[in-house]
């Protein structure tokens, strides 16, 4: 694959599994709009490109990321939409957020997340997270609010309670407690937080169909405002669809055989009308 | 009470809890679209009969239900529509999904269960698990999506990152981890399943008034999509309501003097107009 | 501050912090509407003035509230309407429910919380409860339903399933469990309570702008029913505000300066436009 030119963000693919990586390791992978805007265009390459069936996003150096650049010092805050459209990339292009990416998308928090680095972690479809990792919410000790949809994606993940102690304390807490919360799916020591993520990514991208997995995805996220009887109604007329196609014989087939899948769908081009709501 | 035939499942009565049982064990309870349809009818039965206050879902043998019947191999799921349609009951009648019935529903997974043999239990209000027991929701291994509402239940059930890793994956885990997640509320060895759902069950048809429980199940499942304000202005009616019935008079009463209460009011007969939305 | 006559509670502030205590220990502070309607008072004086920043709900005595006051005996509930409207203060004046108020409310269960007890406790953001605490949402064992918005919020807080657990069989759980299911942020030693709840709040009332979290809940409470993308359009809005504000100046520089912020906006005062749905 020839290599795009990033300047904050590594991106490489292995196995079917892509790999971001937040690369300003000297400040501790803080966050700006120039940042932002690059890791949009790569989850956006993530969602075009075939060869890819799960997405990684992690931190290059020991942080995964510290949150907002306060270089800037008190007028860090002061123009945030001003400073959004200055990082505009010129090239146009789409841009994408992990949860609009047609793979599933795991944080892999090897180390310290606070503010918008969690936030960012927190539109991923699932996360793990290093034991001595130190983690915060920390935006209303900053005079600033939580972003990124966190105020109804955390209720969703964790529960409404303890995503309430959390983004109105803005309190620091570590791994142990994230998984304990379900923040988190597992806690371990911070270098095989990147290893368990691959594994995770690697199971889909060995196992799961494509076409199957982006539905699901949409679906669930979708999900959060239907009632189940709503869901349904899309599902019997997604589920109908999928039955027809190649993968559903193939999924069947291997099953039986007791061989791994080779699947023929593709996510970026294969994937049916959507049910209207 | 006459026993209807069955010929894909197993109906009891005791003590006021209903127990449905799948009953293909040669093919490890795996599901059909006639399996479905009488669980349907079995279920609007539960809804209809006074006598019946809980209900149990469990499998005969030692799995639960292990999915789909995959002996039409990988023509399984090539017109799921016109498989269901086929297996329509000529009789008609009422059919309903767990959820749809005014009495509290649970599921005894004492074994095995997999694909539709998960979400069909997902579908009630809440699970007992065996230990031993290997879960899956694996649809996207066979190249087909989730069904029966999954996509919104279960990440209200385990919150939406659990909900993502189990339905994206599709992998396999045991009961141990079902109860971790919240999936299962308890988890117990085998045989010890069927016995806690009955407990379960015979506690709330020996102490829980028959309308109290249709009208917060009711609340429940439509709360999924409501505000508190919103839930509060049904709820509010709904306890005007029951707040003159008999059934409150005797809940304190007995209450008070510490004995059972005699429930006068009927889940089938005597429930109040619905509020508007 | 000048004290206000209440009857039912107790009301104080200290270090930023007010702590409303239902105050009939003689009854185990057992609820009527009365009380109800002191305690909304309490909670408007809470979200009006500045000086408090975060609240605390306990009980006077052993327990915390063992809920509605059963003295009229079997007539307990047949005119709810009817009571709710006696016990409208003469005086008239604003009235709010826990979760409208612009700060933080903890809910200290240092003892048994049941029925409206315990409801009352869910309208707060966040509970810590006493190991030795019994609780119950036992409407369904009194023939009268569950209220307060219970239905929806519960669900959200522990989980669908095991809010159907908890409110179709009224049983009797305790504090270990509560924490155990999220219902609870921590469980500890009934005389640890209110401490821990303090702590809580202080830490809030001295370290977080009170703009910040009076949008940070506002938007948590909202958020139950928005997608991600819904919510994320009003977080834009809202941040670029908080941004060109003084306290997000002061919040990056206090940070720098390792030193306590201190914050310029009110919560009452300086709030921005709510954007549109």
């Amino acid at each position: 694959m020839a290599e795009r030119a990033y300047k904050h963000i590594l991106f490489s693919v292995e196995g079917g599994v892509a790999t971001i990586t937040l690369n300003r390791p000297e400040r501790l992978n803080a966050f700006h709009f120039g940042l932002g805007a690059e890791l949009e265009q790569a989850y956006a390459r993530c969602d075009e490109e075939d060869e890819i069936r799960a997405v990684i996003l992690t931190g290059a150096g020991k942080a995964f990321c510290v949150g907002a650049d306060m270089g800037g010092g008190e007028k860090t805050f002061d123009d945030v939409d001003g400073a959004r459209r200055a990082a505009e990339p010129k090239s146009g292009g789409r841009r994408l957020a992990a949860w609009q990416v047609r793979k599933p998308v795991v944080a892999a928090i090897h180390g310290h997340a606070v503010g918008v680095g969690l936030t960012l972690a927190l539109q991923c479809d699932l996360r793990f997270v290093a034991r001595e990792a130190k983690l915060a919410f920390s935006f209303v000790r900053r005079g600033i609010i939580p972003e990124l949809g966190s105020h109804s994606i955390l209720p969703r993940v964790v529960g409404f309670s303890r995503a309430a102690d959390l983004l109105l304390s803005g309190r620091t807490f570590k791994g142990e407690e994230a998984a304990a919360l379900g923040l988190a799916s597992e806690v371990m020591a911070s270098e095989e937080v990147v290893p368990r993520a691959r594994d995770w990514a690697r199971d889909i991208a060995k196992n799961a169909a494509p076409a199957s997995v982006a539905i699901a995805k949409r679906l669930l996220w979708e999900g959060v405002i239907e009632t189940p009887r709503e869901t349904m109604v899309k599902e019997k007329q997604l589920l109908a669809w999928a039955g027809k196609q190649p993968d559903a014989a193939e999924g069947v087939r291997s099953f039986l055989e007791r061989r791994p899948p080779e699947w023929k769908l593709s996510a970026s081009a294969d994937l049916p009308d959507w049910p209207e709501d």
